[in-house]
């Protein structure tokens, strides 16, 4: 009774969420579309990413999602991310409109910088928006603990993300008439 | 014949569990629960964790599973337990009345320490309950071979507790008279 | 046309196979099986193992498979494999015909040790049979990207013969008619 | 309507590629093969590989497929390459004409060398074609982050080439009609 076609319009929610003092973090995953082919086969059509969202706090324990900002995380950056050594940063640059007549007129960069003791990372966005005039900044310090959840879901992620939880090893089958 | 809501309520025992001299200790995964948005999507309702249950030796190769406690591990527990060097060790405090008018009446804490030989870990719950007036206290030394088991296979749940294990490429499909 | 309890007898056959001068070693997986509880649920009933089998060379690429010894690797043994470090070594002692009446009679041991220069491990087995008055013994030298195999392989595998692959997080459905 | 053994002939085309300066590489999983046997059960027929392609750069963001060259990782030959250290460099030779007739004719070798300052490594590809009369030779540096990407789709991907993902639990069903 449901078409085909809708089962893979149905979404699912389940962010891995960090709140701090001054912001909160979460990240879920955004999973490839297919294009089916006139062989019957299937290609990639949008790669998948790992969505970080960034809200900031307006008191105690509460945080205004109306201010979210977001920042698309590829494949290359989640590899990355997953290999950071405990002292390593990173640092990463995006322009959502890259290659429109707006190119240049927002920019975003997000980093990765480790505590000084080791305990974990700051992870900040910067959003400057030039249309807009605004300048957005948010930091979030994340626990060794946080970080390994993050690692860790990334790096289940990464081949979904990549379409290669596709490839299948699929048993023979015989016809059914035989 | 069975009801489709029925499926979800079958559940599974496959607990890892390590017997000690004083008491035992086994791991299992308790799911996240999903609920069905009026949109059609699901939202994770429930985190899942994972759930330790100790409970003490009362003669040789004999235990009281009557006598069990139990504490549930959070996704950044896991992480944190998942990413400890063999030198580290980790604390957590939960009260399980937390936020009720029982709250602080039992306190648990879970500890686990390194041997001074780098051999493993010691497993440590102490859980105190002003309301019964008991102190119970459960130490399972656990090997290096068994931790890993527990790493491996926690790493294995991790992103099954957080729901993400949900978010599952999905090739598009075409209504079945095209 | 098939019945469903015929499902669960087919087999796979998909084994890791080192073929070395001396004797050849392959690796698979036996998974656990379950028992079904009156209440419907599930408990597993016998734990899988990662089943290791040695057979002797008997000339120039030729194996002889019908002396081949198997050595069933458990949870645990398979956690000390794949934690071991590339000076690390390791060896575990099974007794086939423990708590029978012929307890002690045959003796498996595997052993894992370090090449001196970190470039693999030496696998061996010795199985000592007391009632056949017969003592095996099988060395294979494995190098460290045939490790890397077999330890990436068993880690994907321990949840699967822990039977944790069975907990899977599972959308809320409503009966048809609602 | 579409035969059970149709199935299996869908084809997935989510190749991860790294586009450089002189040339591209991309990489996809290959999977394995199975063949029924008389008792019902499934063997490996042909194992499965990681296929990396390359392609030769012909102008700026320009890239010649025709002329694109492949070598085919085995499991062993994938255990090396997501074990190596940052310092550590692998080469791998192979003979497409192995065992036939043109034995020898076409040499084809893959390397992995470290960059100097341990930030990725360069993967070159040789391929000698002595019937053709030709000579190739692609260098694709890949950084860290992009060596990550490969190292975790690889390790995710290897027990599928193995065909170890057949291997699943399976929950014991009754005849329908008991």
């Amino acid at each position: 009774s449901v078409p085909p076609d809708a089962i893979s319009a149905v979404k699912i929610f389940a962010p891995y969420s960090i709140y701090k003092g001054k912001a909160a973090l979460s990240a879920d995953p955004l999973l490839p579309t297919f294009s089916k082919l006139e062989s019957g086969d299937y290609r990639v059509e949008r790669r998948g990413v790992i969505m970080l969202t960034f809200w900031p706090a307006i008191g105690e324990r509460k945080y205004d999602w109306e201010k979210r900002q977001k920042f698309a995380l590829s494949a290359t950056e989640i590899g990355s991310l997953i290999s950071l050594g405990s002292k390593d940063s990173c640092e990463f640059f995006h322009d959502p409109s890259m290659q429109s007549s707006n190119a240049g007129q927002v920019r975003k960069s997000l980093s990765i910088k480790p505590h000084a003791d080791g305990s974990g990372y700051f992870i900040s966005l910067s959003v400057a928006n030039n249309i807009q005039k605004t300048n957005d900044r948010f930091i979030v310090p994340v626990t060794s603990a946080e970080f390994a959840v993050l690692r860790t879901a990334f790096t289940f992620a990464l081949p979904h993300i990549m379409g290669w939880d596709q490839y299948t090893s699929q048993l023979p089958h015989r016809p059914n008439q035989s």
